[in-house]
């Protein structure tokens, strides 16, 4: 499959490896090519660095896996048009680290980045996921708990909600996905962050989760 | 113990009735005491209802169990001097249904209920704890996956968190009480309720909770 990363930084280059690993053609977008060219290097698989836009016209799937600031900027470069009728799994959190640590969010309550995302673009089908989890743990969730832990999904479109379902269980072994409803419910996903923040805090490692029990 | 609490709905009545069955002498405090004459003559321990002003005044250990938007008002009834020097467990959400469904949070991002109510007594010694469940899970948590999940707490005193933490275990059988960081970490514990209203949703029923899992 042909699948779009927009973003360079971790949670991007950890997808993107993780995708081309499974043999898939991967592109990177990003305004800066020349931060990737050692990431590249490293991948045995179909892997390319280009723009937004040539990213967004070569994938099938896109990620969105730019900081929360990037977001929408890196959106618009990519170009609507590119865009439309595709599924955009959006893994970004609206952290603002300029009150300081821990970063509060730039949107939330009662909104979130993922619904400015699908109210910016209502013709692609957003699924906000992962965002909930360091990057390691979104392409291998076993490694805690042998799976055995939650990860949401939120989303309008109820086909794009199955692709992404398949996808997170076939290409990255998630065992527990959760649908939380519409778009609307990113806002619950989102504001999960302050208190994943203050986890990470107390466990002294960002390699945890959360198991839903019933 | 002599135990007041502060609010007559579902979560007042739910931990009054528990501490009261352990032989703890509890005053349930409301501005209706009309409202909790069925809920008195339920509890087979030494239980009474007062005024707010009497409740605090006759709690060694206090309980927040209002309405969020109820909170402020009951605790300037119950009288500074009432509250000063004592433990403050503040269970409450800072939920707003003016909007509809889900309610969004009329306090949030980058403050909390919980700061609001330590910077508006500033001798009180506020923890901010059991807001993350059910009522009938805060005081049996054990009904569900055994008790192998976890309920959090935040304050600024070290001593109130001990206490509170040899509380939740001794009271109600709680056993992963997790520290999350001063009273500024209320907003990371009141935050993730949006992401319980969508979890009940999703599980169809309340009486579930999050493990943190490594």
């Amino acid at each position: 499959m042909k699948v779009g990363i927009f973003g360079s930084g971790t949670v991007g280059q950890t997808i993107g490896s993780k995708v081309a690993q499974l043999g898939h053609q991967v592109m990177l977008g990003t305004r800066d090519p020349a931060k990737l060219q050692e990431w590249l290097g490293q991948q045995s698989g179909q892997a390319q660095v280009g723009s937004p836009a040539a990213t967004a016209a070569h994938g099938e799937i896109l990620f969105n896996a730019t900081h929360g600031e990037g977001s929408l900027p890196a959106l618009a470069l990519a170009g609507e048009s590119n865009l439309n009728g595709k599924l955009l799994l959006d893994i970004s959190n609206p952290l603002d680290f300029s009150h300081g640590m821990p970063p509060s969010l730039f949107v939330s309550n009662p909104d979130s980045l993922g619904e400015q995302i699908q109210r910016a673009y209502p013709k692609v089908k957003v699924v906000k996921t992962l965002n909930t989890v360091t990057a390691s743990i979104m392409v291998n969730p076993r490694q805690v708990a042998d799976g055995d832990h939650h990860i949401f999904m939120c989303g309008n479109d109820a086909e794009a909600k199955a692709q992404t379902k398949q996808l997170l269980t076939d290409w990255f072994g998630w065992r527990h996905v959760l649908d939380l409803g519409d778009i609307k419910t990113a806002r619950a996903a989102e504001m999960y962050l302050p208190l994943w923040l203050q986890l990470y805090g107390a466990n002294g490692t960002a390699l945890f989760n959360v198991k839903v029990v019933r």
